[in-house]
């Protein structure tokens, strides 16, 4: 099923979807509609593309009643559960305005606001993934936003998954929209008559949700471009291998382009973590997916010493790193690049995914290098603020006169010299 | 020159320049050049485009003390004071990473670290802007970035102008290389013999510059695409129209696409600046730009009263925004959307341009709704952590479970699972 490669032979990237010119082609025709034709359009659309026949885009107050009836109570209570760590996790993120004065009696500062609206987006297919409903939708909360719109497209029968109804509930969203697709994307970006236009929009989607998304930036903000999930665990000859085997399958049951990657210098462990991956992965409702993903992405990797391990994983800058080494805090600060690390045996990543606090919404695909795991930073604004005081302005005066004049901005310069001039002109 | 109009007049939106198929065919070419030949592609692209003959693409320790004779010594004593101050704002804008720990044994917490490689694009063309060096790398230098490389296109006669290297050197540049356009963009996204591969690209640029950005983003981070100068001025009677006619030129001169915009709800302030900016125009180097600039997106706007001032202010979301008006903290908390916001007559925006303290990249074209001034945090990552104990994970083992079974993922589930069997399976 897998076999033991040096850490030269990993590859560090995979290729991502970019969607192909037909499909740019469609998606930008689609977001024109949208533009131009409101609900009417979205209500085509989702009774093209879905199947559903819709007379209201919006989900009633019934039908957020019967989805409470529909999930069972212990999921209600885990949900909850889970709501409440993550606020919890993110209300530390939380920063604040500030401004500083200086002795001319200038005022600097820099004001945090929230987004005033978000758009989340969350897809639907097979499965209901309410823990994404949580994840993308509190922070924006703890943020302070306003109005907070989620869309995701309904079945044939016309419904959402009541699973995701209850998460949206729970995390605070204000209203749902039945609508998925690059419609859902125009509608949040333009504004229909019943979608209220957005600041920003969020959350995973389909090749046709990420065009659309790329397409309305700069109109609106886009969250990063989120890959396949990616899983490295660091590990010596202390961790289990029943552990370890099993935090990669958990990550390689997501899909089949999904990365599991073990660094070892323990040839021991190397081996027993290939069986037991083969003897765990046989239990699994999802062993095609965790098989292929295994066999095509996954590898287990033997490196000189633990250094070279934890230098290796920084070079996969993986969404995810466990660290299942003897004294795991030794180490953390070696660690440059992962969207989240989970040190000791009592991590497994799935705790980090539902209920521990932090975001599950992670960079992947490398760029742990340069993107940070979603937060409440990614719904708020800033702005500068500056207040000269008038001996303040004369203190700087020449020397912003100098720097204007030397990049030939003659006005900018000016605006200085005419609060200095006196006589009729200025009086 | 310019009429008085109404805030239903005003237009929210600029077209941006979005570049060609053509323009994005011949930029995919130079990417896959420079991928494909590093060094020699760009020595190549620089004589074609540039008109440079360089042997070497780096700035030597020669050409840099070359710079310090050449600039005059006030120019570099404005620097050296615009860096101090730069500096100053921008090392309040750093954030700690944070841990928490719970009865349970866990921690929890965020690691907040620099990027390790950062690139700036700094343009070529006919005049030099030093204060944009000091604006892109005193950030990332505050960051604490390892490494910050900047490019910037060489005249014919293979040199760069002598204040920008001065500014590089004052800002902390680490290295700066004779190469511009696509190719350089490349350059610092893949990586060449002499240019190091970067974590995330930052600068403004032309056309190509913009479009290669975004072509390599993901493979890098890039900042957001700056478009044309705006500001806006909220005025009341109590402001003198001199020096808002001078404030609103001090970007109409920028460009002839830069906007400039007074609302107030005081005719007789907006008939002053109307004759005020005739005047003041005709005294201007770049009268040409200027009025251009003023005649397409320059306007005064008469309000009902300050409240629908500001209101259309957010509408417009300025990159700049004055307030000159009796008291201005009053209307403050009332501004929503501003990339910096001045307060008072004797906080004209070229203060802030130049010496204040505050970055002057800010978002343009109504972006302030969702985008920030660059600053420290663009230059950061964040790592989530996650350190479970036994205990806890006892407590959240049902939650857990429960969440990943409702949305098929058993392997989570099992990750849990294993760590609580007893017997061979596990030791």
């Amino acid at each position: 099923m897998i076999s033991i490669i040096n850490p030269e032979q990993l590859s560090t990237r995979r290729q991502t979807e970019k969607g192909t010119a037909r499909q740019e082609k469609i998606v930008k025709e689609i977001l024109a509609e949208v533009k131009k034709g409101g609900d009417s359009a979205l209500i085509r659309y989702t009774q093209t593309f879905d199947g559903a026949n819709l007379q209201e885009l919006q989900v009633s107050a019934e039908e957020f009643d019967e989805a409470y009836q529909q999930v069972p109570q212990s999921l209600i209570d885990a949900l909850r559960q889970a709501a409440q760590r993550i606020r919890c996790y993110h209300e530390r993120q939380k920063s604040q305005s500030w401004m500083v004065t200086e002795t001319e009696g200038t005022v600097l500062g820099q004001l945090i606001r929230p987004l005033t609206r978000v758009g989340i987006y969350v897809p639907g297919g097979r499965a209901a993934y309410p823990s994404s409903v949580l994840m993308n939708a509190i922070p924006a909360v703890v943020a302070g936003v306003e109005e907070i719109v989620m869309v995701t497209p309904p079945g044939p029968d016309n419904r959402i998954y009541a699973s995701t109804l209850v998460a949206a509930r729970e995390a605070g969203v204000h209203q749902v929209f039945k609508v998925g697709g690059a419609q859902a994307v125009g509608a949040l970006a333009y504004g229909t008559e019943s979608i209220p236009k957005v600041d920003k929009v969020v959350g995973p989607g389909n090749i046709y949700v990420a065009m659309a998304k790329r397409l309305v930036y700069g109109q609106v903000d886009i969250d990063m471009v989120a890959g396949p999930s990616e899983i490295v665990v660091v590990a010596d000859e202390s961790a289990n291998p029943v552990y370890v085997a099993a935090d990669l399958l958990s990550q390689a049951e997501h899909d089949s382009m999904a990365s599991a990657v073990l660094l070892t210098p323990s040839p021991a462990l190397a081996e027993a973590v290939a069986m037991e991956l083969k003897k765990q992965c046989d239990r699994l409702l999802r062993k095609e997916i965790a098989t292929e993903s295994i066999q095509n992405y996954g590898a287990i990797c033997l490196t000189g010493d633990l250094e070279e391990a934890v230098e290796t994983a920084n070079r996969l800058a993986p969404e995810h790193l466990e660290l299942m080494v003897k004294d795991p805090w030794k180490w953390m600060g070696r660690v440059k690049n992962a969207g989240a690390l989970f040190l000791g045996p009592d991590s497994p990543e799935p705790v980090g995914d539902y209920v521990a606090g932090p975001n599950h919404v992670l960079p992947t695909n490398g760029t742990a290098r340069f993107f940070s795991p979603l937060g409440v930073d990614d719904f708020i604004k800033k702005t500068s603020l500056i207040a000269y005081s008038h001996e303040a302005l004369c203190r700087d005066a020449e020397s912003i006169i100098t720097l204007a004049e030397a990049e030939g901005l003659t006005a900018h310069a000016e605006s200085i010299r005419v609060r200095f001039k006196k006589g009729e002109e200025n009086e």
